[in-house]
């Protein structure tokens, strides 16, 4: 199996963020996608670099203005403000409002939160991380099995037209209407901690692309607003999203079996393709985590998705600074790797 | 002429806010009313407290769950979270997306930016600023031609469910209700440099409320999403709004003939009553200004205010920490008053 991964993606580095009344440090780091790469190359996968496609993959899931916005956002901002980072203070409300002329206008209608700061060289790392995630699933629709993207930052959070907890593009649907080029029904399968509120987004109206997330409750967890069991799509899309959530101290025993509930309704929906929004941030140690999975849980959930047999592009979603990010990334990949082995072998 | 002013006001202290990536002093403070109660005091206007009208006239004209949601929500945001101010990290998108249980969800589901710092006693505050607007109305319904209401914290930013710019409790808009009461055909004239893009949001699709905003181009300004001059009401309220942009740099001259403007569209309307959202942040001294008025043009303001001869609830809006704050209220209040005695001199 192999990983995409291109060193671009390191430069957005937002120190800090606003966060609850206060400025903190923010905990989308580049050292998270540094500690996996560098376990990658331990492991002896091979580490490839995208080519460019351009942006066309990237609109044809999102907002053209919205993609358009980001290339130059930083460069207007700091010519009218000469701060080193940007963060929205407005927002529009839910019924009326235009985008504005102004840099700071057209941050807040973007962007829907304070939690993804951007910097002077934001834009090359979300263009890099998703170049990422269209090289993985090209692999995947040439032929190979299963391919790895280590996109960061992430993006499942990202709406069509805004960005949302710590996301910009949405890699994991960029892959999915990559995949869709070549395969005529795929399925998103997200198993970050977090809603994948923004992939869902994307996809609601559409029959083609299914997207399950099992994630915590937003009722009571970022990032709120979308991801709730009764919400299953709409127009042709009606019955093609799952929310699957759980309970803030949810077990491993749970988490898989919400889990298993997912895996069985992409196959009832005969998905032939499928991205995985691919979080640690349900480790039981993640500093974000509310749940309790260890180890075993992902290697229990990459064996079954291998099982599942279909070609699979892996995006990286979360996964924070907590202790054990590198070894569930490790498990996780070996587990993979060796199921996909098993595979072939009972095949030959 | 009388105003009405609640001490308890005073008590929103926002130190700080969180503006274009940076957590700054917040500029408005108590301290801007406590200047012009001084000038009141100085100036022999009688400055009275508000009774307490609950509410019924808050809530008729923002949505229920906006109004109950701000009573707690600081005692619910200090028992999850701990801080000493609380400001929205996320916020929903613009086509979906359900509120949430969580006082994060919510708070971003209400506030739609960081400008309006939420502490201890903040809802105090709104509470009997809103109350100062209804006595402001009440006065002037019942037979006062001109009240003065020093509300504060400001309220024309605030739409009928979204905190925006300071602003939780559209002052402007309930005092217009509340005489509505009263006059049939009622106009709100907004005057601060702010789009007063709370009050137009609340009556947009009303007949009976005639809403004209004389400010600086929204396209480059605060609060950016709304007061654009092609927005002139839906519906019921078609041709019932009337915003009349300025271009940063604009004299006195140019304020004031779009000001006249606005006094004759308000006078073609038929207004029985008015309501003026008097701000002083068009001062050119004023640290948010980007216009050039004086006191002569606050002084001929509001003669041609009185001149229109109608019953007048004057609703303080914003003006910061500038230097000439406090004379430029005294310059339009002894004005009004001056005006006023005029007009009963001609009329006896």
């Amino acid at each position: 199996m192999k990983a995409i991964f291109d060193e671009r993606q390191l430069k957005h580095n937002p120190e800090h963020y606003f966060r609850r009344g206060a400025y903190i440090p923010h905990p989308e780091q580049p050292e998270r996608a540094i500690l996996i790469r560098d376990m990658l190359i331990r492991n002896g996968f091979p580490v490839e670099q995208p080519s460019d496609y351009g942006l066309e993959p990237i609109k044809a899931v999102h907002d053209h203005g919205y993609v358009e916005f980001w290339k130059d956002a930083f460069a207007r901002w700091q010519a009218e403000a000469g701060d080193a980072v940007a963060i929205p203070t407005y927002h529009p409300g839910r019924r009326r409002g235009r985008k504005s002329s102004s840099v700071f206008g057209q941050l807040g209608w973007y962007a829907t939160d304070t939690s993804v700061p951007l910097t002077q060289n934001t834009y090359e790392a979300i263009y890099w991380s998703a170049q990422t995630a269209i090289e993985t699933a090209s692999r995947v629709a040439a032929g190979d099995q299963m391919a790895y993207g280590l996109c960061r930052p992430p993006g499942h959070h990202a709406l069509s037209d805004g960005a949302n907890g710590f996301c910009i593009f949405n890699n994991a649907a960029i892959a999915a209407q990559t995949l869709r080029g070549k395969f005529s029904k795929v399925a998103v399968f997200d198993i970050d901690t977090h809603t994948g509120n923004g992939t869902m987004d994307i996809f609601y109206e559409r029959a083609d692309v299914f997207m399950c997330s099992v994630h915590v409750d937003p009722a009571n967890y970022p990032t709120y607003y979308l991801g709730y069991e009764d919400e299953r799509g709409e127009g042709n899309g009606e019955g093609a999203t799952l929310n699957l959530t759980l309970q803030p101290g949810a077990t491993e025993d749970q988490i898989l079996a919400r889990f298993r509930e997912g895996v069985k309704a992409i196959q009832d929906f005969g998905a032939e393709a499928l991205v995985i929004s691919l979080g640690f941030d349900m480790a039981e140690d993640d500093p974000l985590s509310e749940v309790g999975m260890t180890g075993h849980g992902f290697e229990v959930m990459a064996r079954e998705i291998v099982q599942m047999g279909l070609p699979t592009a892996l995006i990286q979603e979360g996964g924070y600074l907590g202790p054990s990010l590198s070894n569930n990334a490790e498990i996780y990949l070996t587990a993979s790797r060796d199921e996909l082995a098993k595979q072939k072998d009972t095949q030959t």
